[in-house]
């Protein structure tokens, strides 16, 4: 999985192949993101070739401007780029308070050259950037939208409803609250599931915005099971087992990251078989 | 508010109205109901002519069975009955382990005369069912449902999703995340908010039973701040204030909680208006 | 275990005994308590010839006090009666501020004949009365003490600090912490584990109070994992088993506490053999 | 603050000093440390000289090999070096079992050609080593001790009866159960405290080293709360604020850390000059 800085490179890619068409705040994030596994090889170098033949077969579903994504991942897997897609600071967490946290992502979008989307990931950071600082920070010209992960439907409606007079789109961080997300106002997500389902979490996409919710819950109903095995289950050990079983390259993890055992793997094998996908 | 104990005896009120015309686990426990308020006098004591009063203004809405709760609630209240909404036992909780909990809901169902309905709000007991309990526990004749208030819409889905073979029904726990919880496949909601803002949640549903969910969006969104302040921000006092405001008794808490402060009153205010609803 | 209220009755026990002697504040509750369990028939009645055979048991050790808590916890058992070690009301944790809690405890004081002894048990509670909250009780007078499970020396260390200028005692929760307890000015402890390694936990106060830290080292490492082992890892079943194997009545559990699997069993007994006392 | 890579290069410098005598586990680390702060200058740049100025002063207490901290951090923030005080990895916690971790620090002990000393601090990674890998890693030839910020004097005893046949020493943390952790075994801290109180702190080491418990207590009592203000309460902006006040250069913070309100600086000076330090 990318660390948070090689995602902010990857989002970077992103925008700035978007950025030609639009200026600040007009640029379009909609739609459903992977967000890619960084392929090692057997001695824990990022494996480059695998990259580019996983991002390639990722190609072929309709993720929003997978190509701008594809082409500058694999150029700033050369150059190094700034963060765009920025997770919230949290080794002293004791400290960040509201306006901590708004005086960070204030500056680094004053100073970002390009669009920045605050990346809000409890599970992970172990803090919630609270609402009232989305809001605040949803003014910011530079500042485009969140991914937040925490699965808070309540609060993910909440951002939607309170930052609608701006130009702000609020991304699900995983694809279990996909469906109650577009319900609520979301405009799509970036979603770990999306690198093996990415045809189906596509149509989940798709059923929404066209408000066929029936399917739409149905479809959903068998995602849940395998996203939480490739997430909070099993996590990238998961996710990139996973990858292999669906003909992308997942390969090994790195260190701490350890392998499944074979009884992990058995129970992640039934996540996605109980529900139909294997 | 009600405690655990006469929650179910209301529900065991409600239960035994609805048990006329159904059997076992044919009774539908969908629809939108409010857990009302103890209403207590200026010396602590139960206050049953508010508690009357009360009833009577609420069944104005389609709240589903409300009279037969009226009825029961009030006869409850003079005679004791057995619970039949049942929290999630949670004193002990490092050894609430899913076979625990299997042990003693199947213990409460097999002896219940009445249906039983699980109740999960963990911001309360520390504690969350676990869905895979949840899930045998929906195969148990008597046990016809489960009210959750944990907010989390994935795990919603997913108990739709895995007792969809079951005649099963989840109810929300709350109105933050009804129309989310519609989306995914829940029956209805017990909601603190229906107290005050009855009609207004009762048209929430009706706009998700009718496919309107667009109009449902922008209702839902309105209603989110109200309910958070008359749940997890402020609690009993802060629905027992909102409910005087809106031409229902209150009246005042029970030690040890407080009364609001004026700032926090202010404040109350301020979720309400702010979305238009004062 | 005793619940809450049981226990709230022996402490009333033990502190009626001792207040024949003394006035108020005056009462001295250093030393060690056994928080003892309570023994059921195969059919979950309360076993009261059990109950006073473990209690003649344990009276053969230097329990502070603990033939008036023996002689009025049996007849408190034929009684009931009001609640004088009381813990943290928690059930809308949400709403307990210091200083609604503060609030709570003063009342309770200002009506009971008897002491009251806070009890602060976050592990079951979800909860943490907070300092400032227990400096400002301290002054009361028919408040006379806490016994705090929490674990935290720092937390322990400073309501003495605090505290000190008031007639006020403070017992360690746990045999985990006793030793450190002892050491930042504790007086005593309230430990399930004495009602199996009785002798031992009591040699251990009599180690702290001499001045013999070294020999108090020892001795503390050793009762660890024991210590752990009845309490938060295998809870009341692991201690209600172990007393049985120390000669005591364990007895059943009630539901929904179940009981240890052989596995947990053998772990149990590991904890104790390990560290020679099995 | 130094954060965890510099803290890694002072204490590698401190490692290196001491491994001039000293062969793989023989390296004592008892006595009490410094974890000292980066001071920045105005434009929020590492100010070199003040840093020194600061090592300077602090030199002048017996904090255990401080002479060697001294040159080997100086030389270190011109060198960059390897970590030797590692602290877990935290990001994909769900996934850092015992296994995960004992693997991680394994490999981190295999290379490195200085001695290692774990790191646990869950305020900040919202993770706790389990004890079991602290058993298992203290086996290590070249892991030779562990600070642990938990301030769980519990598992302080644990981890020192446990590990008590290897050439292992457990550090406290933080000052706030600095002599709990001495009673229970412990031999040194790294505590924050120590950067404005440094004799303070070493003078309650020499009272736990001899014996004078009684003392000791009075002291620990006293520097609790200073030691909560420049930790938990207000963090490293407390911390270097407080320093200002003592004659070290504490300077400005680095965002994302903010400075004290004036609010909280009043709070913070209260802290001390209640306890007879201001």
């Amino acid at each position: 999985m990318l660390g948070p800085q090689m995602w902010a490179s990857m989002r970077q890619g992103l925008s700035r192949g978007l950025s030609r068409n639009a200026k600040g705040k007009k640029i379009d994030i909609a739609g459903i993101y992977p967000p890619i596994t960084t392929p090692f090889t057997a001695t824990a170098e990022v494996d480059y070739g695998k990259l580019e033949e996983n991002l390639n077969k990722l190609s072929a579903f309709p993720f929003r401007a997978t190509q701008a994504t594809v082409e500058m991942t694999v150029s700033m897997a050369q150059v190094g780029a700034d963060a765009v897609m920025v997770v919230t600071p949290c080794y002293y967490r004791g400290r960040m308070s509201s306006a901590a946290l708004i005086h960070h992502y204030t500056k680094v979008a004053d100073l970002s050259p390009i669009p920045v989307v605050l990346y809000n990931v409890p599970a992970n950071t172990g803090l919630d950037l609270p609402v009232d600082a989305v809001v605040t920070l949803s003014q910011h010209p530079n500042i485009i939208g969140i991914k937040d992960s925490g699965g808070d439907v309540t609060r993910i409606g909440l951002m939607v409803h309170k930052t609608s007079k701006q130009d702000f789109q609020v991304l699900a961080g995983s694809v279990g609250f996909l469906l109650a997300s577009y319900a609520v106002g979301a405009v799509g997500g970036i979603c770990g599931l999306a690198n093996v389902l990415g045809a189906q979490v596509c149509q989940l996409e798709r059923l929404c915005l066209t408000g066929q919710w029936e399917a739409a819950q149905t479809l959903q109903h068998r995602l849940i099971e395998p996203n939480t095995a490739v997430t909070r289950r099993f996590g990238i050990p998961g996710l990139k087992k996973t990858m292999d079983w669906f003909g992308y390259y997942g390969g090994p993890c790195r260190a701490p990251l350890q392998e499944l055992s074979p009884t992990e793997e058995e129970a992640l094998r039934l996540d996605f078989s109980n529900n139909g996908w294997l």
